[in-house]
């Protein structure tokens, strides 16, 4: 690898690129050298202090600059977002430059006690953090205002002088990990540690909360498999599984929990201090002082962004749903009048008839899908939210309650009015399957075919026929900012949210599809594997302690179900069959089974506890260090004071 | 005040007695001796360096002392047990020593920066901090073992060798805060400030509920009137007056909350950092090494506590709940014997019979719940939690869950078995007004008036006819020492949550519950403040920052009252007449109906922010600013090293 840098080592030999910045190929040469100078200048000078080097490529192109940091910066920058990392007594502890001699693995020379993806998300922080001094606008741009204290790299984004800031793959890590994650036929569990060395936290938890949610699945898969092979229709049979799928349900989010204080305590997130959080990139409003931090920001008031969210996005999330219902209704009549055309017809075109309201709906919930999923991202912009993290959760909840009921209203439809429960065991199994076929498809192998034939028109072009390893560090940077962009856990995990429902809302129906899901996620991790290492561009790492609003989506979507298997269990014939005399019997014992299950949901997820007890002990023992420290220092001053 | 000191005054100028401490009569003069060199000793030497004087009785004895501090003591107390308290700024700050002059109201002569209550919970957690330093045994008593690190008074307090430590109360204060609080008829808010100032936050934070939880009643209440001035029997009125209360009560917790945060923030406890909490006296195991702290203590394996919990105490509760329902089942009988036996004879004595079974069934009601109360405790004490706070949370659940039974069964066979509206409705008002009675009077009125009769005998035996504020220090002390222990808020929050269940749980069937409760809290108020300011010993203040379980079994409540609620409504004839044809119709909107008002309690719930936005800006201001501070110390490194 290191021939190929060789235009730069000339001039400084540990220099290693970690950070790529593209630039509009039109920046005036002016904020070119402004910005790479106010990127090496010193800390005290106001600077990130980092090194930054233009790459020349053959067309003489200087638009794009390699960014990167000497060991030394690096660590500085570790204690400034407050990295977790294990001491030589096992304890996991906030890096601080002083105290390095106590980190495990620490040495003047190591370059690999900081991760690739630690030290890309420091340069990351420190760009982002480079803020304007006395500058009133950007050299060469006076459209572009600054004011003390904004961020220029969020300034340059948002006035599209500045095109993206990604990191760079590591070539040789990057094979290491594709071989040991899905390079081989193996049964057994991913190399976590290692994707979060790479990817960061955020999409190693992703992984492991998807091979976790597939072994928990692989009870009920088992489980669920006798039902279809001998057909068992009894309904003890049925009121068994049922119950095993609730509670089992509520004791694998719990259970979770655990693993993953587990996991991030492991990889010193869970101890990770938040950071303070600056605006996103979107956010506008009248130049104001934040009452948190003193300085000078843009300020919106919370309350005209409580009128916009309940005076417009929550009207307007409500007509949507609405409407989707009614394109629901309209399918089920067309299906309706395709039957009636069929009987008294009988032809071959009527009998193709039939799948016509079928392909329709599909593809008008796919149209409904995407314009919804714009106009979500466009009021949730509109809303102006200071922080990405309330942005996300506002969009997030948006998209959900939309997805959830495109998916599965049909379903409710069928289930709860027509009663129709063969007719629900086929939709489901139909919805299950092809989304999941579709959905494979759609997210990794298309791309991943597009990437590998943009990439080998790129490689004709620049006559070469080199393997991945042995690409220049101009022909890798050309290539990787070509490539998509990841933008973020979100939709994979509304896919395993989706499953969860097929699985859980109707278990007692459809036994089965725990079966469909386990095979599901198993080609899911390879085709996800592939689809981070193969067609997108490296994300940048998040540190992050846990999955976040998912968890909560997640036990809500198993709070229904309980009433959803219920109701279910209820109109079942076989249950119905024990309740001969009265209806209302039968209705209020499932009423009282619902409450007494639900009831024990919250029990067992009150009882069982967050985090496993050494992960408990652990921590108190790092808050108790704190507190005796802070004695210490106060009898410190005791001793100086009395003995005045 | 100063006058009656006067004989400690002469050796000690401003010596202030604030705890005193009571040894068993027999203890040894070696053992005296050893405490009192141990308390007085300096922090160096492992001492607690407080003031403390032998308090000379007139029959001679020397077995109370009284322990005082330097008022710089004091305030290098204050920054160990990590008080929080306003600065001159406006905002609150953990105090330290060293940054002294930035508060609010210092001065190096004002005694009264640091409350009164503040400063004997510093001397409580003083002498709770003395620990054995190379004693092996309490010198004197060879069985009271010690080792190196163990808290000395709490081995005394188990070998009976310290009877009690209290804190003094200040005739003064007490009498200015008397007047505020109960002393004229008026009508307002209490003075929750200077309660807290005198008894701390716990007990302040309970009147403070108790305050809000009656004006919350009030809108009920005044809604609830008309229904029983006009005999309204109307079903739309009583489903409005049902759904309301049911979102009412949802809200007025959800505000408490966010006003329970004012109050604590203000009080400097909501910022107030947690203090590593000691074992409970009670505590006993193998000695080993505490995990968390490194140091030698009792150490007792958690499994063992959970097997006693989950194989004894919990069934053992289960069948203490059976047996309370059996009893009720007993009196059922009983009273149907009873009516029937007076329907047959007509006589006086059979009238008189009607009344038998419902005292029969009071009175063991009364002797189950003390006897349960009992078992709960040695059961509690047996599990052997570590802590005091779990040992509180086990207990608070056992005696919740009976109770709650013990008051609510009876009511629930009548509505739900019985089907008897109008007994329900007797039975319920009974209940609610013989209970409030009784508890006021047993609560406060005859321990005051027990208190006052033993008062006026001291004072005779002293032969001193003064008023209380002119009591010499020696009879002060010997009235309070004799004066009972205030077991802490239980007992008051327990009464406030069974009211909360009379007034919610069948709300739709006497809306004039919220009157009563109203008209009992207004007097609960005064007869709790004339308990604690009259009948009780003054309590130790307890820093707290919320009412703690309290808080979810009021949650917990209010959501049994929505299905309670549904069902009844559901049951009632005007209901019923709306569905002529179909029982069946009837229940499934009652179960919809349900579910759609849980559902919006939960969203509610989380919509509504349980801290008011100025005091979120308060709080992310503080955490701001301790981040920069950090990031200062790092930049102050970073020069250094890059000047290198």
């Amino acid at each position: 690898m290191k021939e190929s840098w060789s235009s730069l080592d000339t001039f400084e030999p540990n220099f290693r690129p970690l950070v790529v910045i593209e630039l509009a190929k039109s920046t005036k040469e002016e904020t070119r050298e402004w910005l790479t100078r106010r990127i090496a200048d010193k800390k005290a000078n106001g600077g990130a202090q980092l090194l930054v080097k233009p790459l020349v490529t053959e067309d003489g192109d200087q638009n794009i600059y390699l960014v990167g940091a000497s060991h030394f910066r690096l660590l500085l920058g570790a204690e400034t977002v407050g990295l977790v990392k294990e001491c030589t007594d096992n304890s996991m502890r906030t890096f601080t430059y002083s105290s390095r001699k106590t980190f495990k693995g620490f040495a003047d020379d190591n370059q690999s006690f900081l991760t690739m993806a630690e030290c890309q998300y420091i340069i990351k922080h420190e760009l982002e953090n480079l803020r304007a001094k006395d500058e009133k606008i950007i050299p060469g741009y006076p459209q572009a205002k600054l004011y003390p204290g904004k961020s220029i790299v969020r300034r340059l984004l948002t006035n599209g002088i500045l095109i993206q800031i990604f990191p760079l793959h590591d070539q040789e890590e990057l094979k290491k990990l594709r071989h040991t994650w899905y390079g081989r036929v193996k049964i057994g569990y991913q190399p976590l540690d290692e994707i979060r060395c790479y990817f960061g936290e955020t999409i190693a938890l992703y992984f492991g909360f998807l091979e976790y949610f597939t072994f928990a699945l692989v009870p009920m898969a088992v489980i669920g498999i006798p039902y279809y092979v001998f057909a068992w229709e009894d309904y003890d049979k049925y009121v068994m599984f049922a119950t095993f799928n609730l509670l089992w349900s509520t004791v694998i989010l719990e259970v979770w929990k655990r693993l993953c204080a587990v996991m991030t305590y492991r990889w010193g997130t869970l101890l990770m201090k938040r950071q303070f959080e600056e605006p996103r990139p979107g956010f506008h409003g009248v130049l104001g002082v934040n009452p948190v931090t003193g300085r000078e920001e843009p300020v919106y008031s919370s309350i005209r962004r409580q009128l916009r969210i309940y005076l417009v996005s929550l009207p307007f999330v409500c007509l949507c749903l609405y409407f989707s219902l009614y394109v629901m209704m309209i399918y089920f009549d067309l299906e309706q009048w395709a039957l009636d055309y069929h009987k008294e017809n009988e032809s071959n075109f009527s009998s193709l008839m039939l799948f016509v309201p079928s392909i329709i709906y599909a593809i008008v919930i796919e149209i409904m899908n995407r314009i919804y999923r714009y106009a979500a991202e466009f009021l949730t912009s509109w809303e102006n939210h200071r922080l990405e993290s309330s942005y996300q959760n506002h969009l997030i909840l948006k998209v959900l309650v939309f997805n959830f009921l495109n998916c599965f209203a049909s379903l409710f439809y069928i289930a709860f009015v027509l009663f129709d429960m063969k007719l629900l065991r086929q939709s489901l199994a139909t919805l299950l399957i092809t989304s999941q076929i579709l959905n494979q498809f759609a997210e990794a192998f298309l791309p991943y075919w597009l990437q590998k034939r943009h990439k080998k028109r790129m490689k004709k072009k620049m006559y070469s026929q080199k393997t991945d390893t042995d690409l220049s560090l101009v022909e890798q940077v050309n290539l990787e900012k070509e490539m998509g962009t990841y933008f973020g856990t979100f939709d994979d995990y509304l896919e395993l949210f989706l499953q969860f429902g097929y699985v859980s809302l109707f278990s007692c129906v459809y036994p089965l599809a725990a079966v469909f899901a386990v095979l599901n996620n198993i080609t899911e991790i390879y085709s996800d594997a592939l689809k981070m290492c193969r067609v997108y561009k490296r994300p940048f790492a998040e540190p992050t302690a846990n999955i976040g609003v998912w968890q909560l989506a997640f036990e809500t979507m198993s709070v229904i179900s309980v009433v959803t298997n219920c109701i279910l269990i209820g109109m079942s014939p076989q249950v119905n069959a024990l309740f001969p005399d009265s209806k209302m019997d039968l209705i209020l014992t499932v009423a009282f089974v619902e409450h007494m299950l639900l009831a024990m949901k919250f029990v067992m997820a009150f009882v069982i506890p967050d985090k496993p007890r050494d992960i408990q002990i652990k921590l108190a023992r790092l808050e108790f260090e704190s507190l005796e420290a802070l004695k210490q220092q106060v009898r410190a001053t005791d001793y100086k004071a009395s003995s005045k």
